[in-house]
């Protein structure tokens, strides 16, 4: 029997908030700076071979191409050419409007300088942008401040509060520093001020301030939980400083444990290729959140696959959308693009199988677009259309 | 060219085996206590959401509903008052008997009191049913009873003798009490007899009567393999009691060396998200077989891609079907009816590819139903039609 | 809008190179050895059922039945008949030569006195034939021949340069060995000169000759990384000898970062289950490439999905083809006709549904067939039509 599917309207239904991304760039770019943007590796490609030559890299020429005027699937070199003829400026503008996104969650922490920050992105896509917090950035601007390791816990948690007055959430990479067998407990007062002293001694020696040390981490994280705060996780893949077999978010375990009653919210980001153990997590702990973000665009054309898997366990009342885009607004289109795509296309199979109708899908679609980052931030509706626009 | 497809009557060609499930309740249920028996988190969901919103809940509304005489993803609300229209006993022989399950195997370690027992279930569901005995419950049953640690080896092992006289298998929550991470060897006499004297203390002073020693965990295990039995082991998900990165069936691998050779045959339940590492040691190890119930009951709508993964390793010998129910008839109709429509759809898709043919598809369909839960649990065919019905 | 698809002629346009595989075997065989040949299984299985009843027996009895001039499906023991009245010499020449492979890269290091040699593999097959050598072998053939410890660093790599003027790169089987948690440090002179003597005493002893020290497998790796060659890890799945959770490629995240700029190139061989892991390695990795060989023929039918899983991260540039056979001659023609099948299927599902167009695909076609392996193993275009014809 013919099914009623979900139509690109189910869209237009709700606004879409991409809760996890950061500031685009815009600046003119040569061809060995884009193709650094659009992989994980921080090293060149095999002499020889492109970047291009990559899921992400055929959806660039795919969809992003025609919004540039050209024809989809133009090769890579034409497709920089007709980009540098345009001018950054008029190709993110071009590209972040298509995107559709209307409200961004934009994390300042990451190369901060490089990029546009939270105004000028709304300004640019036509939207509105809120800030989120990354706890190891914080440590490491507060540092430098600070007299004795003893002030460290109080002055910390002061500057956090200051912050989540305006930001909407913070972000930790302890993925990245720590792993996320990180010890799940909370540090003591003493342990982290002895930390502190410690982080400050190598300072003073002449260390530039990056945050690595593991109960300084764990004390971030945890000022965030007595918060209340929506606390971002990087989780999974990334460039090659993580060590991927530690950012298994089933590592996090004992952790939400602690934390399940706390007020605090934990959004799983990206999560590929665990995004399935993240669904779990979602799944059983009511203060889990996760989303597969930057994998969709990474595997282009494959990621209607790995929606459907994120959408196993997950709780629909616990998937969120985010496009994780840095530096070029061919990702925050595509980001979205392609979830959208990727989602219909889902919805649509379980549709044609008979097992969901279009009301369950377009229920879906709500809340991930917007319900669920809604709840899961605590955000004001009306902000929605706020100070960006 | 067209080819021959798979068609229901495959499935009627073969008894359906439940090798592993638990009782119905058959009491009226309010709206929060029947989402607690479709969600494996152990507290409420977020303010304002439903546990209803997920692919168990989907499935629920569309194809429970109309054995209740509803439409197809009626909502949850209507749902559940029809239910209570109909009463439990009405709703549990509905939808028991509309899930074709022809012989129950189930657990009887679990809340035993709140739910019906063998002989109640096969009459609610005009099928026969047989029980597996979990053998941590056997060992809290048996501790009180003991004088000295020195008398806990002997009396467990004739304990369990005397289960076995009925019970078709045993099983073991050493996922859930140890992690699968546990010491392969078997223990000592003596590190038996100490432990239970340790246990025995424990009990003395006041303690509750559950098992979390490894060594009298280990015994029990070890004591199935001695006495040849089939043993389910729970893998991968569950509740949020469980350590999932510690539930990898991989790391039975060196327990499954030491006991390939015993005599016994080892069930891998439930497996979701290591289902692939289950099919690895199905295929290698032949005394391995594997499931993937439960899985398919939460993933929904999702399951043919589940069940398709978990037949690419999985010899076609080892391969089960349970439903892992508890509580709710819902669980067992889905878990059968999902399990029905995913296998179908998955072999009709490499049928449809040109890769397999229809008596191949139909050989799979009565192994999987029935001829592998035999074999494994060494099951007479006529006791199938035994003393439920 | 209707799309042009990929068709076969797309592989016509490249020379396929099975980057790794093994010889096949030439005498009549009855069915027990048939099917210890095709399952990673050590030990036969259960009684009443047959390897046959497995996702690379139905591709057998499918694909290979009608190049014997049998019907599709046939039942194995018509197969095996068939088999035998045709002799060893006129199968291995039926289905080497419709598997289509151009270049063989043989791996020579495992039961090669049972298997035919290169030089036969090419004759056999009417392609050409190269060799990659197995380093822990290579150890296990030259200990005999020292005297002391202290020499078998230098003559490891005597040794090692002798091989590869002929052999194009070397293979380990540390998985197996060690499990890819090793230290990745670079052992030391003392440490290896030491370890050789242990070595060397156990022999005197009488041990066979077998190569298991931690030490000595990473010098044997070491060496292999100072000589840039080209390097093939066992990765994922086979024989129970493996623990295969000790099997993901990304316990070797340390190790590649060690070797990055070393010149080497590391080739991780089959992957499965872990093929998304190794995709991320290969995408961030310049030096690192992956397949899914071994994978393909033992999933069958399912095969696409894992070839789609595989060509999510990993760049098209570092995807490559091998068969991993051993043996049988069905399974280097499954190895290639189940590759080429799956990888159009997977090709033209993304160009049906409007993401890739078919010159994007007809490029990954000659990358992944040929052009990556020529370039990993740095080797001579010419060669392909070389000695073997």
């Amino acid at each position: 029997m013919p099914q009623t599917l979900l139509t690109p309207a189910a869209f237009a239904a709700t606004d879409l908030v991409d809760h996890h991304c950061h500031g685009v760039v815009e600046h003119a770019l040569a061809r060995p700076e884009f193709e650094t943007l659009i992989t994980e590796s921080n090293w060149d490609a095999p002499a020889g071979t492109s970047v291009f030559d990559s899921q992400l890299g055929t959806a660039i020429r795919r969809w992003c191409a025609p919004l540039l005027d050209l024809d989809a699937h133009v090769d890579a070199e034409r497709y920089l050419e007709r980009r540098a003829e345009l001018g950054a400026r008029d190709v993110n503008e071009r590209l972040l409007r298509a995107a559709g996104i209307d409200r961004y969650l934009i994390e300042t922490g990451y190369r901060g300088d490089d990029i546009l920050d939270a105004s000028e992105m709304a300004t640019r896509a036509d939207a509105s942008a809120d800030t989120v917090v990354r706890l190891e950035r914080l440590a490491e601007q507060l540092v430098g401040s600070l007299e004795h390791g003893s002030a460290y816990a109080e002055a910390f948690r002061a500057r956090l509060a200051a912050e989540v007055t305006t930001a909407v959430g913070v972000k930790t990479i302890a993925a990245y520093r720590l792993g996320l067998d990180f010890d799940p407990a909370r540090p003591t007062d003493a342990e982290v001020a002895a930390a502190a002293e410690a982080w400050m001694r190598e300072l003073s020696a002449g260390a530039e301030p990056r945050l690595e040390d593991a109960v300084l981490i764990r004390f971030g994280i945890w000022c965030a939980v007595d918060a209340q705060q929506a606390i971002q996780f990087h989780i999974g893949f990334g460039d090659p400083d993580v060590d991927l077999h530690r950012c298994d978010p089933l590592l996090l375990t004992e952790w939400l444990r602690l934390t399940r009653t706390s007020g605090a919210r934990v959004l799983l980001l990206h999560c590929y290729p665990f995004h399935r153990n993240a669904g779990y997590l979602a799944h059983v702990f009511p203060h889990v959140y996760c989303d597969v973000g930057l994998a969709i665009n990474y595997v282009g054309a494959a990621s209607p696959q790995v929606i459907a898997e994120s959408l196993e366990l997950t709780p629909f009342d616990k998937a969120l959308f985010s496009s994780d885009a840095f530096g070029l607004p061919e990702l925050y289109f595509l980001g979205a693009h392609l979830f959208r795509r990727g989602l219909t296309q889902v919805i649509n199979g379980w549709i044609d199988a008979d097992e969901w109708d279009a009301a369950t899908g377009e229920s879906l679609v709500r809340k991930i677009c917007g319900e669920n980052a809604m709840r899961a931030y605590q955000l004001e509706p009306d902000a929605v259309f706020g100070a960006g626009r």
